[in-house]
Protein backbone atom coordinates (compact mmCIF):
# COMPACT_ATOMS: atom_id res chain seq x y z
CA UNK A 1 0.00 0.00 0.00
CA UNK A 2 2.94 2.39 0.85
CA UNK A 3 4.99 1.45 -2.70
CA UNK A 4 1.02 2.11 -4.36
CA UNK A 5 0.63 5.13 -2.83
CA UNK A 6 4.01 6.44 -3.78
CA UNK A 7 3.35 5.39 -7.21
CA UNK A 8 0.16 7.61 -7.35
CA UNK A 9 1.64 10.50 -5.39
CA UNK A 10 -0.88 10.12 -2.68
CA UNK A 11 0.13 10.88 1.08
CA UNK A 12 -0.16 7.34 2.55
CA UNK A 13 -0.37 7.08 6.74
CA UNK A 14 0.21 3.47 8.18
CA UNK A 15 -1.35 2.52 11.56
CA UNK A 16 0.81 -0.44 12.46
CA UNK A 17 1.28 -2.57 15.95
CA UNK A 18 3.55 -2.02 18.38
CA UNK A 19 5.13 -5.57 17.78
CA UNK A 20 5.15 -5.60 14.06
CA UNK A 21 8.58 -6.33 12.28
CA UNK A 22 10.65 -3.78 12.03
CA UNK A 23 11.07 -4.49 8.52
CA UNK A 24 7.38 -3.69 7.53
CA UNK A 25 8.09 -0.71 9.44
CA UNK A 26 10.95 0.22 7.29
CA UNK A 27 9.74 -0.98 3.80
CA UNK A 28 6.75 1.71 4.59
CA UNK A 29 9.08 4.65 5.73
CA UNK A 30 11.00 3.78 2.94
CA UNK A 31 7.92 4.38 0.64
CA UNK A 32 7.52 7.67 2.86
CA UNK A 33 4.32 6.11 4.17
CA UNK A 34 3.90 8.03 7.85
CA UNK A 35 3.80 5.32 10.35
CA UNK A 36 1.96 5.56 13.21
CA UNK A 37 2.17 3.06 16.16
CA UNK A 38 -1.02 1.62 18.37
CA UNK A 39 -1.23 -1.51 20.58
CA UNK A 40 -1.35 -5.16 19.32
CA UNK A 41 -5.33 -4.89 19.70
CA UNK A 42 -8.11 -4.89 17.16
CA UNK A 43 -9.57 -2.47 19.30
CA UNK A 44 -6.44 -0.18 19.34
CA UNK A 45 -5.96 -0.29 15.37
CA UNK A 46 -9.33 0.97 15.28
CA UNK A 47 -9.90 3.47 17.61
CA UNK A 48 -6.18 5.21 16.48
CA UNK A 49 -7.54 4.96 12.71
CA UNK A 50 -10.25 6.65 13.46
CA UNK A 51 -8.93 9.52 15.42
CA UNK A 52 -6.92 9.92 12.56
CA UNK A 53 -9.78 9.72 10.20
CA UNK A 54 -11.84 11.85 11.63
CA UNK A 55 -9.02 14.66 12.42
CA UNK A 56 -7.28 14.87 8.97
CA UNK A 57 -10.72 13.16 6.65
CA UNK A 58 -8.26 10.61 5.77
CA UNK A 59 -10.02 7.46 3.56
CA UNK A 60 -9.49 4.25 6.03
CA UNK A 61 -8.42 1.39 4.46
CA UNK A 62 -8.98 -1.99 6.73
CA UNK A 63 -6.67 -4.85 6.94
CA UNK A 64 -8.66 -7.16 5.58
CA UNK A 65 -12.77 -7.15 6.61
CA UNK A 66 -13.88 -4.71 3.51
CA UNK A 67 -15.45 -5.58 0.27
CA UNK A 68 -12.88 -3.14 -1.79
CA UNK A 69 -9.57 -4.98 0.44
CA UNK A 70 -10.68 -8.35 -0.58
CA UNK A 71 -11.65 -8.36 -3.89
CA UNK A 72 -8.12 -6.94 -4.32
CA UNK A 73 -6.65 -9.73 -2.82
CA UNK A 74 -8.52 -11.86 -4.44
CA UNK A 75 -6.46 -10.72 -7.44
CA UNK A 76 -3.58 -13.02 -6.42
CA UNK A 77 -5.49 -16.05 -7.31
CA UNK A 78 -6.87 -14.10 -10.34
CA UNK A 79 -3.79 -13.57 -12.26
CA UNK A 80 -1.79 -16.73 -10.63
CA UNK A 81 -4.88 -18.62 -12.86
CA UNK A 82 -4.71 -16.55 -15.67
CA UNK A 83 -1.07 -17.32 -16.21
CA UNK A 84 -0.72 -20.85 -15.54
CA UNK A 85 -4.14 -22.20 -16.37
CA UNK A 86 -6.74 -24.44 -14.78
CA UNK A 87 -5.79 -25.37 -11.11
CA UNK A 88 -6.90 -28.45 -8.99
CA UNK A 89 -5.96 -27.05 -6.22
CA UNK A 90 -5.26 -23.53 -4.24
CA UNK A 91 -3.79 -23.22 -1.29
CA UNK A 92 -3.84 -20.34 0.14
CA UNK A 93 -2.95 -18.78 3.63
CA UNK A 94 -5.73 -17.24 6.60
CA UNK A 95 -5.36 -14.95 9.04
CA UNK A 96 -8.15 -12.64 9.13
CA UNK A 97 -9.18 -14.06 5.74
CA UNK A 98 -9.20 -11.38 3.21
CA UNK A 99 -6.69 -12.92 1.08
CA UNK A 100 -8.04 -16.32 1.17
CA UNK A 101 -11.54 -15.53 0.94
CA UNK A 102 -11.05 -12.66 -1.85
CA UNK A 103 -8.82 -15.80 -3.57
CA UNK A 104 -11.39 -18.34 -2.70
CA UNK A 105 -14.05 -16.18 -4.29
CA UNK A 106 -12.16 -15.45 -7.55
CA UNK A 107 -10.78 -19.15 -7.79
CA UNK A 108 -14.34 -20.33 -7.83
CA UNK A 109 -15.70 -17.87 -10.02
CA UNK A 110 -13.27 -19.22 -12.66
CA UNK A 111 -13.46 -22.57 -11.82
CA UNK A 112 -16.34 -24.02 -9.67
CA UNK A 113 -14.55 -27.60 -9.57
CA UNK A 114 -11.43 -26.18 -7.86
CA UNK A 115 -10.28 -27.03 -4.18
CA UNK A 116 -9.51 -24.26 -2.22
CA UNK A 117 -7.82 -25.20 1.25
CA UNK A 118 -6.92 -22.59 4.05
CA UNK A 119 -3.89 -22.79 5.98
CA UNK A 120 -3.43 -21.38 9.47
CA UNK A 121 -0.31 -22.25 12.32
CA UNK A 122 -1.60 -25.07 14.55
CA UNK A 123 -1.32 -22.56 17.43
CA UNK A 124 -3.67 -19.99 15.78
CA UNK A 125 -6.00 -22.04 14.59
CA UNK A 126 -9.57 -19.50 15.17
CA UNK A 127 -10.13 -19.81 11.57
CA UNK A 128 -9.61 -23.59 11.30
CA UNK A 129 -12.05 -23.90 14.53
CA UNK A 130 -14.69 -21.29 12.47
CA UNK A 131 -14.56 -23.04 9.17
CA UNK A 132 -15.34 -26.59 11.30
CA UNK A 133 -17.94 -25.70 13.73
CA UNK A 134 -19.14 -22.61 11.08
CA UNK A 135 -19.40 -20.84 14.17
CA UNK A 136 -16.64 -17.68 14.75
CA UNK A 137 -14.15 -18.53 17.12
CA UNK A 138 -11.38 -16.30 18.61
CA UNK A 139 -7.56 -16.99 19.24
CA UNK A 140 -6.07 -14.57 21.99
CA UNK A 141 -2.48 -12.94 20.65
CA UNK A 142 -0.68 -16.62 19.63
CA UNK A 143 2.66 -16.47 19.66
CA UNK A 144 3.06 -17.91 16.54
CA UNK A 145 5.78 -17.09 13.95
CA UNK A 146 3.75 -16.35 11.23
CA UNK A 147 2.66 -13.10 12.55
CA UNK A 148 0.52 -11.66 9.62
CA UNK A 149 -1.98 -14.74 11.15
CA UNK A 150 -2.48 -13.32 14.77
CA UNK A 151 -5.39 -11.90 14.08
CA UNK A 152 -8.24 -12.36 16.44
CA UNK A 153 -10.67 -14.07 14.06
CA UNK A 154 -12.38 -13.56 10.49
CA UNK A 155 -14.40 -10.39 9.66
CA UNK A 156 -17.68 -10.16 9.03
CA UNK A 157 -17.59 -9.83 5.73
CA UNK A 158 -14.79 -12.64 5.58
CA UNK A 159 -16.17 -15.41 7.67
CA UNK A 160 -19.24 -16.45 5.40
CA UNK A 161 -17.20 -15.78 2.34
CA UNK A 162 -14.79 -18.36 3.87
CA UNK A 163 -17.94 -20.49 4.75
CA UNK A 164 -19.24 -20.30 1.42
CA UNK A 165 -15.95 -20.87 -0.66
CA UNK A 166 -13.38 -22.90 1.25
CA UNK A 167 -13.55 -26.73 0.69
CA UNK A 168 -10.87 -27.26 3.41
CA UNK A 169 -8.61 -25.98 6.48
CA UNK A 170 -5.54 -27.48 7.84
CA UNK A 171 -3.03 -26.18 10.80
CA UNK A 172 1.00 -26.72 10.34
CA UNK A 173 2.99 -26.90 13.41
CA UNK A 174 5.85 -23.68 14.15
CA UNK A 175 8.45 -26.30 12.84
CA UNK A 176 7.19 -26.87 9.17
CA UNK A 177 6.38 -23.14 8.69
CA UNK A 178 10.14 -22.17 9.16
CA UNK A 179 11.71 -25.51 7.33
CA UNK A 180 9.03 -24.00 4.45
CA UNK A 181 10.90 -20.66 4.71
CA UNK A 182 14.11 -22.30 4.49
CA UNK A 183 13.30 -24.39 1.55
CA UNK A 184 11.69 -20.63 -0.26
CA UNK A 185 14.93 -19.52 0.41
CA UNK A 186 17.06 -21.97 -0.47
CA UNK A 187 15.72 -23.73 -3.18
CA UNK A 188 13.34 -20.78 -5.09
CA UNK A 189 15.38 -17.92 -3.95
CA UNK A 190 12.37 -16.54 -2.81
CA UNK A 191 12.14 -13.76 0.69
CA UNK A 192 9.12 -15.41 1.77
CA UNK A 193 7.52 -14.19 5.52
CA UNK A 194 6.66 -17.38 7.93
CA UNK A 195 3.06 -15.91 7.23
CA UNK A 196 2.90 -16.02 3.86
CA UNK A 197 4.84 -19.86 3.59
CA UNK A 198 2.21 -21.50 5.18
CA UNK A 199 0.54 -23.02 1.89
CA UNK A 200 4.28 -24.23 1.26
CA UNK A 201 4.72 -25.49 5.08
CA UNK A 202 1.35 -27.68 4.36
CA UNK A 203 2.79 -29.32 1.28
CA UNK A 204 6.31 -29.99 2.69
CA UNK A 205 4.44 -31.47 5.61
CA UNK A 206 2.08 -33.57 3.72
CA UNK A 207 -1.05 -32.18 5.41
CA UNK A 208 -2.41 -31.07 2.25
CA UNK A 209 -2.51 -33.82 -0.05
CA UNK A 210 -1.70 -32.80 -3.77
CA UNK A 211 -4.47 -33.51 -6.32
CA UNK A 212 -4.08 -32.75 -10.08
CA UNK A 213 -2.91 -29.12 -10.78
CA UNK A 214 -1.88 -27.23 -7.23
CA UNK A 215 -1.50 -23.42 -7.06
CA UNK A 216 0.15 -21.86 -3.90
CA UNK A 217 -0.20 -18.21 -3.03
CA UNK A 218 2.57 -16.88 -1.61
CA UNK A 219 1.89 -13.67 0.40
CA UNK A 220 4.73 -11.32 2.24
CA UNK A 221 8.09 -10.10 2.38
CA UNK A 222 8.66 -8.01 4.89
CA UNK A 223 10.66 -10.59 7.38
CA UNK A 224 13.60 -9.08 9.45
CA UNK A 225 16.92 -9.89 9.06
CA UNK A 226 17.33 -11.55 12.44
CA UNK A 227 14.27 -13.52 12.11
CA UNK A 228 15.01 -14.66 8.61
CA UNK A 229 18.93 -15.61 9.94
CA UNK A 230 17.19 -17.77 12.93
CA UNK A 231 15.47 -19.19 10.91
CA UNK A 232 18.22 -20.11 8.63
CA UNK A 233 20.39 -21.33 10.91
CA UNK A 234 17.91 -23.05 13.23
CA UNK B 1 23.44 -28.25 -13.25
CA UNK B 2 22.38 -30.91 -10.54
CA UNK B 3 18.90 -30.03 -10.83
CA UNK B 4 18.76 -30.39 -15.05
CA UNK B 5 20.73 -34.07 -14.25
CA UNK B 6 18.28 -35.31 -11.61
CA UNK B 7 15.14 -34.02 -13.59
CA UNK B 8 17.20 -36.14 -16.83
CA UNK B 9 17.51 -38.77 -14.59
CA UNK B 10 21.63 -38.71 -15.61
CA UNK B 11 24.48 -38.70 -12.92
CA UNK B 12 26.04 -35.68 -12.00
CA UNK B 13 29.49 -35.52 -10.37
CA UNK B 14 29.83 -31.07 -9.39
CA UNK B 15 33.90 -30.58 -8.88
CA UNK B 16 34.21 -27.60 -7.21
CA UNK B 17 36.53 -25.41 -4.96
CA UNK B 18 37.26 -26.38 -1.41
CA UNK B 19 36.01 -22.85 -0.57
CA UNK B 20 32.83 -22.98 -2.63
CA UNK B 21 29.75 -22.22 -0.15
CA UNK B 22 28.51 -24.79 1.83
CA UNK B 23 24.92 -23.91 0.54
CA UNK B 24 26.03 -24.24 -3.23
CA UNK B 25 27.46 -27.87 -1.80
CA UNK B 26 24.47 -28.46 0.36
CA UNK B 27 22.16 -27.54 -3.45
CA UNK B 28 23.78 -30.36 -5.20
CA UNK B 29 23.40 -32.50 -2.32
CA UNK B 30 19.87 -31.99 -2.61
CA UNK B 31 19.60 -32.52 -5.98
CA UNK B 32 21.43 -35.71 -5.62
CA UNK B 33 24.20 -34.25 -7.82
CA UNK B 34 28.06 -36.33 -5.90
CA UNK B 35 30.19 -33.61 -5.03
CA UNK B 36 33.91 -33.60 -5.16
CA UNK B 37 36.39 -30.88 -3.90
CA UNK B 38 38.88 -29.57 -5.52
CA UNK B 39 41.79 -26.52 -4.68
CA UNK B 40 40.14 -23.35 -5.49
CA UNK B 41 42.63 -22.58 -8.39
CA UNK B 42 41.82 -23.38 -12.03
CA UNK B 43 44.90 -25.84 -12.50
CA UNK B 44 43.18 -28.12 -9.64
CA UNK B 45 39.69 -27.66 -11.17
CA UNK B 46 40.96 -28.96 -14.19
CA UNK B 47 43.36 -31.53 -12.80
CA UNK B 48 40.41 -33.24 -11.05
CA UNK B 49 37.72 -32.98 -13.53
CA UNK B 50 39.98 -34.37 -16.08
CA UNK B 51 41.30 -37.74 -13.71
CA UNK B 52 37.60 -38.31 -13.18
CA UNK B 53 36.84 -38.05 -16.71
CA UNK B 54 39.13 -40.47 -18.01
CA UNK B 55 38.38 -42.92 -15.16
CA UNK B 56 34.89 -42.96 -15.69
CA UNK B 57 34.38 -41.36 -19.22
CA UNK B 58 32.41 -38.17 -17.77
CA UNK B 59 31.22 -35.62 -20.09
CA UNK B 60 33.01 -32.50 -19.05
CA UNK B 61 31.18 -29.31 -18.40
CA UNK B 62 33.36 -27.04 -18.08
CA UNK B 63 32.03 -23.42 -15.63
CA UNK B 64 32.25 -20.96 -18.98
CA UNK B 65 35.05 -21.78 -21.59
CA UNK B 66 32.84 -23.50 -23.83
CA UNK B 67 30.97 -22.49 -26.98
CA UNK B 68 27.54 -24.83 -25.08
CA UNK B 69 27.96 -22.86 -22.08
CA UNK B 70 28.63 -19.57 -22.91
CA UNK B 71 25.09 -20.46 -25.81
CA UNK B 72 23.40 -21.64 -22.28
CA UNK B 73 24.14 -19.00 -20.15
CA UNK B 74 23.21 -16.25 -23.16
CA UNK B 75 19.63 -17.88 -22.98
CA UNK B 76 19.40 -15.93 -20.16
CA UNK B 77 19.72 -12.25 -21.45
CA UNK B 78 17.67 -13.75 -24.93
CA UNK B 79 14.76 -14.80 -22.34
CA UNK B 80 14.67 -11.32 -21.02
CA UNK B 81 14.27 -9.87 -24.24
CA UNK B 82 11.32 -12.11 -25.50
CA UNK B 83 9.64 -11.02 -21.79
CA UNK B 84 10.10 -7.33 -22.11
CA UNK B 85 10.62 -6.40 -25.34
CA UNK B 86 13.33 -3.70 -27.04
CA UNK B 87 16.19 -2.91 -24.19
CA UNK B 88 18.10 0.19 -24.55
CA UNK B 89 20.58 -1.23 -22.14
CA UNK B 90 21.98 -4.54 -20.50
CA UNK B 91 23.72 -4.93 -17.26
CA UNK B 92 25.96 -8.29 -16.70
CA UNK B 93 27.91 -9.63 -13.83
CA UNK B 94 31.36 -10.95 -15.10
CA UNK B 95 33.86 -13.77 -13.60
CA UNK B 96 34.87 -15.38 -15.95
CA UNK B 97 32.94 -14.10 -18.90
CA UNK B 98 30.14 -17.13 -19.63
CA UNK B 99 27.41 -15.06 -19.02
CA UNK B 100 28.27 -11.93 -20.13
CA UNK B 101 29.83 -13.27 -23.22
CA UNK B 102 26.60 -15.00 -23.93
CA UNK B 103 24.62 -12.44 -23.24
CA UNK B 104 26.27 -9.92 -24.63
CA UNK B 105 26.27 -12.33 -27.82
CA UNK B 106 22.44 -12.92 -27.43
CA UNK B 107 21.78 -9.24 -26.77
CA UNK B 108 23.71 -8.04 -30.09
CA UNK B 109 22.02 -10.44 -32.09
CA UNK B 110 18.45 -9.38 -31.23
CA UNK B 111 19.43 -5.64 -31.20
CA UNK B 112 22.73 -4.69 -32.37
CA UNK B 113 21.87 -1.07 -30.63
CA UNK B 114 21.73 -2.10 -27.18
CA UNK B 115 24.48 -1.25 -24.80
CA UNK B 116 25.64 -4.10 -23.32
CA UNK B 117 27.91 -3.18 -19.81
CA UNK B 118 30.12 -5.73 -17.75
CA UNK B 119 30.03 -5.37 -13.88
CA UNK B 120 32.96 -6.55 -11.92
CA UNK B 121 34.27 -6.24 -7.95
CA UNK B 122 36.67 -3.45 -8.01
CA UNK B 123 38.93 -5.93 -5.99
CA UNK B 124 38.48 -8.25 -9.27
CA UNK B 125 38.65 -6.49 -11.90
CA UNK B 126 40.82 -8.30 -14.49
CA UNK B 127 38.19 -8.48 -16.94
CA UNK B 128 38.04 -4.46 -16.98
CA UNK B 129 41.52 -4.30 -17.50
CA UNK B 130 41.20 -6.84 -19.96
CA UNK B 131 38.70 -5.06 -21.69
CA UNK B 132 40.07 -1.54 -21.78
CA UNK B 133 43.65 -2.54 -22.27
CA UNK B 134 42.75 -4.99 -25.10
CA UNK B 135 44.53 -8.00 -23.26
CA UNK B 136 44.36 -10.38 -20.83
CA UNK B 137 45.16 -9.93 -17.87
CA UNK B 138 44.38 -11.61 -14.46
CA UNK B 139 43.73 -11.34 -11.13
CA UNK B 140 44.85 -13.73 -7.94
CA UNK B 141 42.29 -14.72 -5.82
CA UNK B 142 40.58 -11.86 -4.71
CA UNK B 143 39.25 -11.27 -1.60
CA UNK B 144 36.03 -10.13 -3.08
CA UNK B 145 32.33 -11.19 -1.33
CA UNK B 146 31.38 -11.67 -4.90
CA UNK B 147 33.13 -15.22 -4.74
CA UNK B 148 31.89 -16.35 -8.19
CA UNK B 149 33.98 -13.57 -9.52
CA UNK B 150 37.17 -14.82 -8.24
CA UNK B 151 38.02 -16.37 -11.62
CA UNK B 152 41.52 -15.49 -12.24
CA UNK B 153 40.62 -14.31 -15.98
CA UNK B 154 38.48 -13.85 -18.67
CA UNK B 155 38.78 -17.31 -20.73
CA UNK B 156 40.07 -18.10 -24.29
CA UNK B 157 36.52 -17.84 -25.71
CA UNK B 158 35.09 -15.50 -23.59
CA UNK B 159 37.92 -12.80 -24.18
CA UNK B 160 37.42 -11.90 -27.79
CA UNK B 161 33.24 -12.36 -27.45
CA UNK B 162 33.90 -10.00 -24.71
CA UNK B 163 35.96 -7.85 -26.72
CA UNK B 164 33.63 -8.14 -29.38
CA UNK B 165 29.76 -7.56 -27.94
CA UNK B 166 30.50 -5.83 -24.70
CA UNK B 167 30.37 -1.74 -25.18
CA UNK B 168 31.73 -1.15 -21.45
CA UNK B 169 32.57 -2.30 -17.68
CA UNK B 170 32.40 -1.00 -14.52
CA UNK B 171 33.16 -1.87 -11.55
CA UNK B 172 31.31 -1.78 -7.87
CA UNK B 173 33.39 -1.55 -4.48
CA UNK B 174 32.46 -4.06 -2.29
CA UNK B 175 30.14 -1.93 0.38
CA UNK B 176 28.19 -1.72 -2.82
CA UNK B 177 27.62 -5.12 -3.32
CA UNK B 178 25.95 -5.48 0.36
CA UNK B 179 23.78 -2.88 -0.89
CA UNK B 180 22.65 -4.35 -3.53
CA UNK B 181 21.94 -8.03 -1.76
CA UNK B 182 20.27 -6.03 0.76
CA UNK B 183 17.95 -4.25 -1.79
CA UNK B 184 17.35 -7.27 -3.37
CA UNK B 185 16.17 -8.95 -0.27
CA UNK B 186 13.95 -6.13 1.35
CA UNK B 187 12.42 -4.54 -1.61
CA UNK B 188 12.47 -7.19 -4.60
CA UNK B 189 11.87 -10.22 -2.04
CA UNK B 190 14.66 -12.13 -3.72
CA UNK B 191 17.71 -14.02 -2.85
CA UNK B 192 20.49 -13.46 -4.64
CA UNK B 193 24.22 -14.67 -4.24
CA UNK B 194 26.55 -11.14 -3.62
CA UNK B 195 28.31 -12.49 -7.47
CA UNK B 196 24.13 -11.61 -8.88
CA UNK B 197 23.94 -8.73 -7.35
CA UNK B 198 26.80 -6.60 -9.42
CA UNK B 199 24.21 -5.55 -11.89
CA UNK B 200 22.20 -3.86 -9.18
CA UNK B 201 24.84 -2.54 -7.29
CA UNK B 202 26.19 -0.15 -10.63
CA UNK B 203 22.85 0.88 -10.39
CA UNK B 204 22.04 2.10 -6.98
CA UNK B 205 26.04 3.36 -7.08
CA UNK B 206 25.54 5.12 -9.90
CA UNK B 207 28.44 3.97 -11.99
CA UNK B 208 25.99 2.59 -14.61
CA UNK B 209 23.78 5.61 -15.32
CA UNK B 210 20.17 4.06 -16.71
CA UNK B 211 19.40 5.50 -19.98
CA UNK B 212 15.92 4.43 -21.68
CA UNK B 213 14.92 1.13 -20.60
CA UNK B 214 17.64 -0.46 -18.54
CA UNK B 215 17.59 -5.03 -18.19
CA UNK B 216 19.74 -6.27 -15.37
CA UNK B 217 20.85 -10.32 -15.51
CA UNK B 218 20.62 -11.02 -11.54
CA UNK B 219 22.33 -14.22 -11.57
CA UNK B 220 22.93 -16.84 -9.12
CA UNK B 221 20.98 -17.32 -5.63
CA UNK B 222 23.91 -20.00 -3.72
CA UNK B 223 23.90 -17.48 -0.22
CA UNK B 224 24.70 -19.25 2.96
CA UNK B 225 22.60 -18.24 6.01
CA UNK B 226 25.57 -16.80 7.72
CA UNK B 227 26.91 -14.47 4.61
CA UNK B 228 23.16 -13.24 4.04
CA UNK B 229 22.41 -12.65 7.72
CA UNK B 230 26.26 -10.62 8.08
CA UNK B 231 25.20 -8.62 4.76
CA UNK B 232 21.56 -7.88 6.34
CA UNK B 233 22.84 -7.22 9.79
CA UNK B 234 25.83 -4.73 7.91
Amino acid sequence: MALVCQLLGIHATVVMPRDASPAKRAACAGYKAEVVLCEPTNPSREEVSKALQEKHGYTLIPPFDHPDVIAGQGTAAMELIEQVGVLDTLIVPCGGGGLLSGSATAAKHLNPKIRVVGIEPEIADDATRSFRTKSLQTVKDPQTIADGTRTASLGKLTFPLVLQYVDDFQTVPEEAIKEAVRWLFYRMKLVVEPSGALGVAALLRGVVRPQGRVGVVLSGGNVDAEVMAKILLD
